[in-house]
């Protein structure tokens, strides 16, 4: 049965579909902030109803709502004064069950147009949405539109292309006609129906509420289940902003907007383990600190989880054929958004003895020293330097930094700027901290922010099985390795496999480790205790739904 | 890279991969026990070897062995007096984690070609494994024959296609190209492997070891997880013979043999909890009661759980054209290894006020009396029963039966019957007894074993409620219908996916309820409590492997 908003899509779909399976570039979701993509006023529009938003109540219109929540402050320096329906949980399980009978059997395809009408809708609010993620993760602005916009976009349409992909390989009928020696074959017509697990949680993260938000919400949504998103409640709007779009495009296309639902909840009086053990919630997906993880697995377990926890990523510097471009691209990665992200390197490894480049020989103090002044010049210009470094997300993080000082030799120091638009804004610079490779409790172990530890080892096989021997025991979802030397990077190609690491070898132009491309790039493999999933590989969305079969015999 | 037992088994690998693609009627192993398939003295060279091999140790050369195991009786009446290496566990788990990444190097295509050529040989081996199954379930020899032979040997085979098609998604290498405005695009080269979760630990179930087994153990193999096979105490031989063979094969193709342990254990010293908890342990496959699933869910959360429980299977009997064909039908069903299977019926929903037929109206008792005859029809030769029957697996069962006599109105009494080849056989007739519609406590719980319930609802929809009720709230791996009604099958049909359950409709000739055929049939669909997965579905095979990718970024 052919729906409008797949036949309005089909497009889009089959370049997603295409895309998945030869993994090259692609993307239908233009992350560039034009006003000739997405409207000369777009910009303006977005920060106006932006700044009108807030001190006020959130319009949302959901069943089951006894109050209001919402206390999330911008990084910027300032409380964003929004509040959200406080959820009845028992009657917001009751909505999404009721929901999803329907949805069920609206199909495959349905749900496929559905999804990427609301994909199409969020994408036209992109401006809006980054506001909302500048101000509650704390990211630069350009960062927040491409990063909660258009990319988080990518990783939802690839999680339906995944899904659709998967459902697809079931036929919808077959006839079984098994011989039955000299007698007629014995007969049977069978039908198969995609069916879901239940309702799915999407509990939200404060650094990238959409980005990681979006894969787990539209499989399930794609899959057939009804969704409740449970944000971070420092990182609310985003998410709120993007329910709002997912229910007003179902009820405009005939189904049950309570599909997605909102559970907003104020830090005090968090609600995460009352939803994610309801019998009801067949389907958890996490992002956030592996305490919490572990909590889920050990008492959600009538749910699927997926889980993306923390670990530590890692360097190996062997060699380099382009020591400044290592230098400017590893400074970049280490200051991208203060090292708030997942993919941020932690600890750099660098042989005691130095290291070969196209300048000749480099001791171990000279790439340090090196790193410390391509950091530097980087963040050199303050108006620059705030756009790169966004705002520190949880005041938590400053603690932190000063407890890291002390861990070792202070490379370069982290400093606080003043932002030249918002004054109470929390930047602060990356720490670099020379650490002795013995003190092995310090630098492998997640020091989430702008931290870095550089530790001198025996050698690169020395630095090879510490960064790869940190992945196996306390995850990692990115590495990188500069060498010139293709034994050393087949070593750790294999080693990186070995440990369920994504490695990024060599990179000096414009792409860096902490960036992941949906279509192309896997991120984390779900191999090592940084992730027990994938973003998005088929795991990621198979479990979501299974099938149930009829068959009846064939009248002779 | 092409292996050699890649291109020997690429035919069957195809005929696999299109099979369930299609889900017609497909098998490579014949599941006629026919000497001129399998050889003129296979039968007598397997009953002479089953029969030599009594009263000794089992010859398995494996690692950690630290003494024996080994209290297997026959159902039939005889002790086996067969043992087997007692593991140590923690030599066995480091044999396993050993044997592991020259596996995940060997890569898909020389994995999938050696899980082939193991189910080459075994099915060489099915007269073997039958008598194995025959002894130690309990199944009547051609039961064993085909259940514990061909047809689990294809469920391994759809297994190892579902992963190799799962595996083959993910193209081996891509060029990313992204445009960068005016300037050249950046490009980057990745690959992508495929690595496997860790070790797989199958916990086998006394009823169904192989075929229950085999579909978790070859969905490990290819998708590059050592495993370790941990029978079910009363039904080690059938898995002993297997990972024998395995070993055998891996060996010769110059794999390590670990890849394939055996860890058996006697009823008073189990080990699989301690195997279960065990960090390297990352995926567990069991078949058995819902408290120990429940168990390894709450305690081995370090691992993915693929478990199948219980369920109350039933039937709703709405009205037919053909009532002879649907009481001998459910007769045979309600028989057959004396209800002793995860998808016998075991409550049957009938209006109180009776079904129209082809011969006219029939009130309850009719059709109750008249599935009671159908059995003893069905039975009535002692020793064609016998081989219908087989023998109670379990000792425990018998006084189930006796218990539920006592739950309402007998309307076939259980009876034991003596077997005419061995003499201390425990075989016994089911029993069918009349249930008020207000004792749901009795009749929507798992009663294993030759127990069915019969109930007397308000009305066919009546009885679909309680049917599917039940499914969702207890569990159920098969329902079946019997209405010549289409409205109703479109009802029960719908309530089915619903429900999770697999639906056969009006089955009255060859097929049975209880009947699921690899490539074709998904048993259990891990939508309700019976099962968290299905054998086979693309969510049994993608959670056991992730892709880990390097990139470079490709020379100007």
């Amino acid at each position: 049965m052919p729906h409008p908003l797949f036949d309005k899509h089909r497009a889009t779909l089959d370049g997603a579909l295409q895309a998945i399976a030869t993994r090259g570039y692609w993307s239908p979701y233009p992350e560039i902030a034009s006003g000739k993509i997405y409207g000369e006023t777009a910009n303006a529009d977005a920060k106006a109803a932006f700044e009108a938003s807030l001190n006020k109540p959130f319009d949302l219109d959901q069943p089951g709502t006894t109050g209001r929540v919402g206390k999330e402050t911008s990084p910027y320096g300032f409380a964003l004064g929004i509040t959200y329906p406080k959820p009845d949980i028992g009657k917001l399980i009751a909505a999404s069950k009721a929901a999803m009978p329907a949805w069920r059997k609206a199909g495959v395809d349905a749900r496929a147009g559905v999804c990427l009408e609301i994909l199409a809708r969020i994408n036209k609010q992109s401006f809006a949405i980054a506001y909302a993620a500048m101000h509650t993760t704390g990211q630069g602005f350009m960062m927040a539109f491409q990063a909660a916009g258009p990319h988080a976009q990518d990783r939802g349409l690839e999680a339906v292309a995944f899904a659709y992909s998967e459902m697809s390989r079931t036929p919808k009928t077959a006839r079984w006609e098994k011989p039955a020696g000299r007698g007629d074959p014995i007969k049977l017509d069978k039908t198969y129906t995609i069916v879901p697990r239940g309702i799915g949680l999407v509990i939200g993260v404060s650094t990238f509420p959409t980005w990681n938000g979006y894969p787990a919400m539209f499989a399930d949504l794609a899959t057939g289940n009804p969704v409740i998103v449970k944000p971070h409640p420092a990182a609310i709007l985003p998410l709120a902003l993007t329910v709002k779009i997912a229910r007003e495009t179902l009820k405009e296309a005939g189904f049950d907007p309570n599909l997605v639902l909102l559970a907003a909840d104020d830090p005090e009086a968090p609600i995460a383990k009352e939803l994610a053990t309801r019998p009801e919630v067949a389907l958890i997906d996490y992002t956030g600190g592996p305490g919490f993880a572990d909590w889920l697995a050990r008492n959600a377990t009538q749910a699927t989880l997926f889980a993306e926890k923390a670990g530590v990523n890692t360097v190996v510097i062997d060699s380099t054929s382009d020591g400044k471009g290592m230098l400017q691209n590893l400074a970049f990665s280490l200051s991208l958004y203060s090292g708030q992200m997942c993919t941020t390197p932690k600890t750099l490894f660098v042989p005691k003895d130095g290291i070969e480049t196209e300048a000749g020989h480099q001791s171990f103090d000279d790439v340090a020293r090196g790193l410390a002044i391509a950091i530097d010049k980087l963040l050199g210009d303050p108006a620059r330097a705030v756009e790169i470094l966004g705002c520190i997300q949880n005041p938590a993080t400053l603690a932190r930094v000063d407890g890291a000082a002390r861990e070792g030799q202070v490379v370069r120091a982290s400093a606080a700027l003043e932002h030249p638009s918002f004054a109470g804004a929390r930047v602060q610079t990356p720490l670099l901290v020379k650490v002795d490779v013995a003190r092995d409790k310090v630098y492998t172990e997640e020091t989430f922010g702008p931290v870095a530890y550089i530790v001198p080892t025996a050698s690169t096989a020395d630095s090879l099985s510490r960064a790869m021997g940190t992945a196996k025991a306390k995850g990692a979802i990115t590495a990188a390795l500069y060498s010139t030397d293709a034994a050393v990077i087949d070593q750790a190609v294999d080693a990186a496999a070995d440990a369920g690491v994504s490695l990024s070898v060599n990179l000096t132009g414009g792409i860096y480790v902490n960036q992941s491309a949906a279509f192309s790039d896997y991120h984390a493999t779900g191999c090592n205790p940084a992730a027990n999933a994938s973003l998005t590989d088929a795991a990621f969305v198979a479990p979501r739904f299974h099938v149930a079969q009829s068959r009846v015999p064939v009248a002779a």
